[in-house]
């Protein structure tokens, strides 16, 4: 396989895009990483999106995306596995160029959420459980997360609480990002009062949804000069059954443990040699489990982490850098390009305030469905 | 890029499959194409489908396909490309191997449509199309294609019944194919006296529906013995405007003709080369378009080929051998998955009364929406 680098980055703000439609976010990010990359063409797209079909009455998005972006004729796909969806088209660009039959990739996550009734983006997210085995049971997409969680809590005896480091670290670092959808402080007294969803998960162990897309420019990576350049050191995916309980284990995400062993593996790193991370906190659950499958806390230690320090910016792990899912926000399938491209950032120095120094390698973590899609990239600055 | 070969094939019969769920029939395919190349897991699995989302209620389907067909941890994606959407995820699979990532791909093309209303389906197929600027107009998916065959017909002085021996040769071909739709035979004059749907487009113009599921397994090409093996000699998807009404030409396929030429160059043949053509005959216009854009026929001629005999078993380029889309079925997203099962038939010498004597070099094109994406595949035994 040949070694591939991230040549140009772009993103949109998340929020509500009215005046936008889905075409219109995905060109604004194209053309952003584009200038970036100093290219004008790419050799084939891939675009990440979970609903354009359910939500937008649209498929068949990818060419609709090359001709609005002015890429017409190009290879175009669309690649859906959920809320992973943005690091699934992230990684079949990367091998697209690594198998040598392209010479670039564009990679696209977008999503355009808010067009509908919230009850219809409810059942939407729904779709990214196992339908006729969980969903036909009535359970939404929070009540799986909210299953897991008090599943967790009782296991480890840990209490609500205890989980607001992860909410509250992840605003905090959204203050600083321009693209984040939500700008406000938090604090412990906020998280325990806010509003209940399905027991125990509230308003703020859970990220908001939200339009926007990111996009990343792929290029083989000797036509970039080393000391500047931002290789993909590890790339992985797995999956676990969809339905939760069909799982040996509910509270281990078997799929983040083998897809970051596999990218640890091609990178050549441990756990000990990232210096951020930026995992999928769609709600605070998930940031604990995806820290102990990782290799970062022992089963069931995730939450420690937060309420130790070690999840912020000068602690051993900062996580959710930019302001995660949290606060950044959850465009479903665009948020595994947006992880990557705020790696990228931490990597280039970018980050100005919430700049984790002398940012060296850093990780993204993408899960669609309860962890039934888990991708894993490494980036190396080199 | 590593050369890659076809290990194995299974399918299911196309039918209005009402005792088998979308998860059933992508395993039964699933377990043939396993049993055909001799191995119990893959490296990788490779979703080609349209329309689970919307039609079924589930999107993260490859994990579920994955876990249900007991290949529990394994990397899976779904690859949206409206009706090529199979051909697109047999040509992520092909890069995934060939980029050495992987070290064998299972492609898989499902699509369950059946389980819903026929207006519910004939919205869903209209999301192939630009949903702001056709669909919103009231426009259906065969409602733009009749607008593209009256032009043809218009232009070139082409008359309906001219087009008849498209569905008359695939329903012949059907008549021995086991796992196709339709099994009788039909005459010019049943042709032209079927039901009218969007004028000029009659019922036995169109494909009809259906609830199915190819499998393919990939390997890097050395695996194979020489004299055995069917190599993916070439691979090439391009786009086009998803609006008809923003192409210069509306009647030729740019995309169709992009692909053909890179697939050529990539395989080292010329169209006269080719033994058998598994084109994409959604409705018969697309065939004579095909032809044209593909280089079997000057353009406003591909109907001529069919005038004069020259797509039946014995002319100079058989199409739609195992019944096409107008007769095999067209199960959307699964579309582009049989189509390249029925080249490997073809090349294997297993088709018997529809076998092209002789053939060692056939080719596969499918098409996603009307013409927005394209994707051309020959397959070379060696």
């Amino acid at each position: 396989m040949q070694p591939v680098a991230i040549l140009g980055i772009g993103q949109t703000k998340i929020d509500e895009q009215w005046e936008k439609s889905i075409r219109d976010l995905a060109v604004e990010a194209i053309l952003a990483a584009l200038k970036d990359a100093g290219r004008e063409s790419a050799g084939g797209l891939f675009v990440g999106n979970m609903m354009s079909g359910i939500v937008n009455s649209q498929n068949n998005l990818a060419p609709l995306i090359a001709d609005w972006a002015g890429l017409k004729g190009t290879e175009a796909i669309k690649v859906e596995a959920a809320c992973a969806s943005g690091s699934a088209a992230f990684r079949s660009g990367l091998m697209a160029v690594a198998s040598g039959e392209l010479e670039s990739a564009l990679v696209i996550g977008v999503e355009k959420m808010l067009d509908r009734h919230l009850h219809e983006i409810t059942a939407a997210l729904a779709t990214a459980a196992d339908a006729d085995y969980e969903v036909d049971m009535g359970v939404s997409f929070v009540g799986l997360n909210a299953m897991i969680m008090r599943r967790y809590m009782y296991e480890y005896g840990w209490k609500h609480a205890d989980f607001a480091p992860f909410a509250i670290n992840a605003h905090a670092n959204a203050l600083h990002n321009p693209f984040a959808r939500l700008h406000h402080k938090i604090t412990v007294d906020d998280f325990e009062k806010s509003a209940m969803i399905a027991t125990p998960i509230n308003l703020l162990d859970a990220s908001p949804i939200g339009d926007g897309a990111a996009a990343i420019y792929l290029v083989p990576v000797e036509s970039v000069a080393r000391g500047t350049r931002i290789l993909v050191a590890g790339s992985a995916s797995a999956t676990d059954t969809i339905a939760i309980h069909d799982r040996p284990e509910a509270l281990f995400l078997s799929a983040a443990d083998k897809s970051a062993q596999e990218a640890y593996r091609q990178a050549g790193v441990k756990p000990d040699d990232i210096d951020l991370f930026e995992l999928h906190d769609a709600f605070t659950i998930m940031s604990a489990l995806s820290l102990e499958a990782c290799g970062f806390a022992e089963r069931g230690q995730g939450v420690r982490l937060g309420l130790d320090g070690e999840i912020t910016l000068k602690g051993r792990i900062p996580v959710t850098t930019r302001g995660g899912l949290k606060a950044r926000g959850h465009p479903v399938g665009a948020t595994g390009v947006y992880q990557i491209v705020e790696v990228v950032q931490q990597l280039r120095g970018e980050c100005g305030e919430t700049q984790v120094p002398e940012a060296r390698i850093g990780m993204a973590q993408n899960i669609g469905g309860s962890g039934a899609t888990i991708v894993t990239h490494i980036l190396k600055r080199e």
